[in-house]
């Protein structure tokens, strides 16, 4: 089966290692990248898009490596300023991460998309995939905690290190989103649509959240795969396996996170490390691979490994 | 004669150290410095007021020491990430200066005025003399210049260098600006009002424009000094020397600037430099002082003869 067009759903630091795999094996006209911007929020008059950030600068090969967000070698001076006016600030913001910020906010004030502003930036960049935000609305991802009641993503995320107890999420705003025209065009001609090991609450179900996006998945007959993050009963990065004791799915295995993705995905790639508990499930192709990402060479090998696979159904 | 209320009228580097010359010398709230906001614009989605800024750090004692403006230690890492971009960032922006830009325009997005604001930040940073913007209104100065027609007062001063000949200055949007109620208190209730070595034409007179504001002065029977910018012909720093020229004023001397400042102010600083070319108006008191500002000494001492001089009127 030929594999011509590629679409990858993603949220933050999983996603971009898997979509910069992806990058480095396929032709850029090829590939997709629609990442979460649930995420997304204001901040000193900044709009900041962590995820599509984290994706830009990992394809760019200018993101940090050992935090895996932010930009390589930035700094904090106007972090450090906030402090002489009282302010102590919470978000990690890099003064040349600043750049960005200040380039965005000034466009999408000046009435861009931010479609378009993130085509214009991750061009300037040197990235040629389509990077797309999964919608051009505000559809921020409230985080509703049994101690603060309902928090802003960042501020459940950041601020509090994701240690409150999560009873619920909500998509807000996501009444008035849609999806944006590229993002559906790149989504109608996909060969195969490939969900990154993101966090599947955090970072995919607000993908998902936007009106008109599981239809648009749906009803594509192709592969359509998922990556567990989940290995061996534990998150790879993250308050994945926290969330779901939190909400009630029972075991935090690869196992309940293809259950929940049930209807969805017509494949689901787990790791070999657990082996041990092979999944099953109906009308999903299962396949085990080593899917931990540590080297740049390890993304493009998984990339290889499942384009391969589901090539070959 | 008890000069209990100093307000000072100034623009940047040289209006700053005056400022601090009075600020040095005078309990805190007998002080007001009014600042020049004819400079200020918007740029990269921040609201940046050089001459407030230049004051506050200078009044602060963080500013660069060496330019006179900006913070000193401060980094231009964000200014350098915007060449990936593919911008050619022309306006110093600071990493820690950054900080500023993004509170204060956060704060006019939020409805707040600038003088609010201002005092906020200012108040921030330990300054305890009032200081002000001329008005809450943007007032921007505007530039006619014989080689690129009209230019922002920026464009013209930091892109071109202030090289481009000077044709004519507008102060735009007067008709809408107005003396904010602090600057109107403050004048009335003013027993002596400073104009700083500011430039005339630049830093003075878009204060001066702003309606209410000439009057608010004149119908005070008060001491009304200037303190010439003009040393032996040259400016201090800046282009009020290529200004007077340029503009037609005849000869470049603290004499022409006395006389541009009739029926404005009844008392006249001018430096020792000068002391073979003695000034002479009627209605205007004259003194020479040492008025180069070479230390912070320097500036309290020149503040106090100033203060000593009208106080003995």
């Amino acid at each position: 089966m030929a594999l011509e067009n590629i679409v990858a759903l993603v949220g933050g630091v999983g996603g971009a290692k898997l979509a910069h795999g992806l990058a480095q094996i396929l032709p850029p006209e090829r590939l997709t990248v629609i990442v979460n911007t649930g995420d997304d929020f204001w901040h000193y008059g900044l709009k900041i898009c962590p995820d599509l950030d984290t994706v830009m600068y990992t394809l760019a090969g200018i993101v940090d490596r050992t935090n895996g967000w932010g930009l390589a070698g930035d700094t904090r001076a106007m972090l450090g300023a906030m402090g002489r006016f009282g302010e102590t600030p919470w978000f990690g913001l890099g003064d040349q991460d600043i750049a960005t910020h200040l380039l965005r906010s000034q466009a999408l004030r000046s009435g861009e998309t931010l479609t378009q502003v993130t085509q214009r930036l991750a061009r300037a960049l040197g990235i040629k995939p389509a990077l797309l935000p999964m919608t051009d609305a505000e559809m921020p991802t409230m985080i509703e905690t049994v101690e603060y009641g309902e928090l802003e993503f960042q501020v459940y995320f950041v601020k509090h290190r994701w240690q409150p107890t999560v009873r619920a999420i909500r998509y807000a705003n996501a009444e008035s989103a849609a999806v944006s025209a590229a993002a559906a065009t790149a989504l109608e001609r996909a060969d195969a649509i490939v969900i990154a090991p993101s966090n599947p609450w955090l970072s995919i179900a607000p993908i998902l959240a936007v009106p008109g996006m599981r239809d648009l998945l749906c009803r594509r007959d192709i592969p359509r795969v998922a990556v567990s993050p989940i290995i061996d009963g534990k998150a790879v990065k993250g308050p994945a396996a926290k969330l779901m004791s939190e909400l009630g799915y029972g075991e935090v295995s690869a196992r309940t996170v293809a259950a929940y993705y049930r209807g969805l995905i017509n494949g689901y790639v787990y790791d070999e490390r657990d082996a041990g508990q092979p999944i099953h499930e109906e009308d999903m192709q299962m396949v085990m691979f080593d899917t931990i990402m540590t080297t740049e060479g390890h993304r493009a090998v998984l990339a290889e490994k499942i384009l391969h696979w589901i090539g070959s159904w």
